[in-house]
């Protein structure tokens, strides 16, 4: 086994980052609804707090992923056609999982992730119209079956989301630059996800006041962690 | 629908090119097997018999194909885990399918292509270790399920192999310069496969002749494509 591939031989087991884990908090939602500022927030508040907080979002730094990223996301790299695109962005997860966050998860970091499977759902299962459970198996495969701990979903109307992300720049990549209806229907995917699956999910407007988000944020997330504590 | 993601929107419906449909004819087996030359020859016996022929390797000349088989297979990408890898080539292949493999199929062209759903079967689900179910999994939805009409495995064992491949520079690619036992367990897998589904399988020795091997295979197409002429 060399450094080059450290995926063990028996592939199908579930990750399992054991009992000293730290804890996997995702952010989701729409382009342009807060995830970035809210993961930051939340990150601040966990380090006031004295744990240790790894904020990342895919490809994290990994150099395989950087450069899938940039085929991604760029124009001008040719048809990228669904299903090609959809294994690129399992593909970059994948090398975020297994370089990043399981071994952060793995010394008991609190890792805080800005998107993660529910995004290729919503974007590629039902944006793109490959099927919720296809990409669903597609990225479970990837990423060994770890799933979130809790999904903070910002919850954004598309047109909303349009206005927040270009108030900068004007400038919107690839996916960005979709029309609305492809964002309202990718909107509607991370409600029913949320849906089937409440425990572990906390769903707020993203229109409310960013402190009062990131305070609801924040007691969610030492809720979670506190149920964890190993008891004196 | 723009030309951008030509995918259409039900996803899981297996590829069917229709009754006017060419043939689908892929060449498998290790590194150093003799496949391009077999190819080649293939192709010129089936040109020369007046058939419209596609002679193909994924990626296949897809912009999108070209640029993840660089960060496949060269070095210097920094590390890429079995999962990631895997998930590239089912990205090309799918690119290359959906660009330029069933587009031919569907205008009655016979497809001659280097390398298919097997090779990934034997360097990632076995000599990765990742498992031969789930790199078949991934791999038909990459495809839309799309099988070759007839796999031509040239069996070769990994000694010769190496022999055959640096016979000229020398030099080799992330995946060949792999120890010999992963080049066995891969030839292993191959033949596996084939075993599974001899119908759709003609297994040659490589050490063979080339004039030999190349009679063989074309006739053996041969069959194959009058079986399938519309009787008048």
């Amino acid at each position: 086994m060399t450094t080059q591939h450290p995926t063990p031989p028996s592939a199908p087991v579930p990750a399992d980052p054991g009992p000293a884990a730290g804890a996997f908090v995702v952010f989701e939602g729409g382009d342009g609804a807060g995830k970035s500022t809210q993961a930051a927030r939340l990150a601040e508040h966990l380090a006031d707090a004295g744990r240790t907080v790894l904020r990342t979002r895919e490809p994290g730094g990994t150099e395989i992923g950087e450069k899938l990223r940039g085929l991604i996301l760029d124009h001008g790299h040719g048809t990228v056609d669904a299903r090609t695109e959809a294994l690129m962005f399992a593909a970059s997860r994948a090398a975020h999982v297994e370089q990043v966050v399981l071994p952060a998860l793995a010394s008991g970091t609190v890792v805080v992730c800005d998107r993660y499977i529910d995004s290729s759902v919503a974007y590629q299962g039902v944006g793109r119209g490959l099927g919720v459970d296809d990409v669903l198996m597609i990225n479970r495969w990837a990423t060994r079956s770890l799933l979130p701990d809790l999904t903070v979903l910002l919850d954004v109307d598309a047109e909303a989301g349009r206005r927040r992300r270009t108030a900068g720049t004007g400038a919107e990549d690839r996916l960005e630059s979709e029309p609305d209806d492809f964002h309202a229907r990718n909107r509607r995917a991370f409600l029913d996800l949320a849906e089937a699956d409440p425990g572990r999910y906390l769903v707020l407007d993203a229109g409310a006041g960013i402190d009062e988000l990131a305070g609801r944020i924040a007691d969610r997330v030492d809720a979670l962690l506190g149920a964890r504590e190993v008891r004196p």
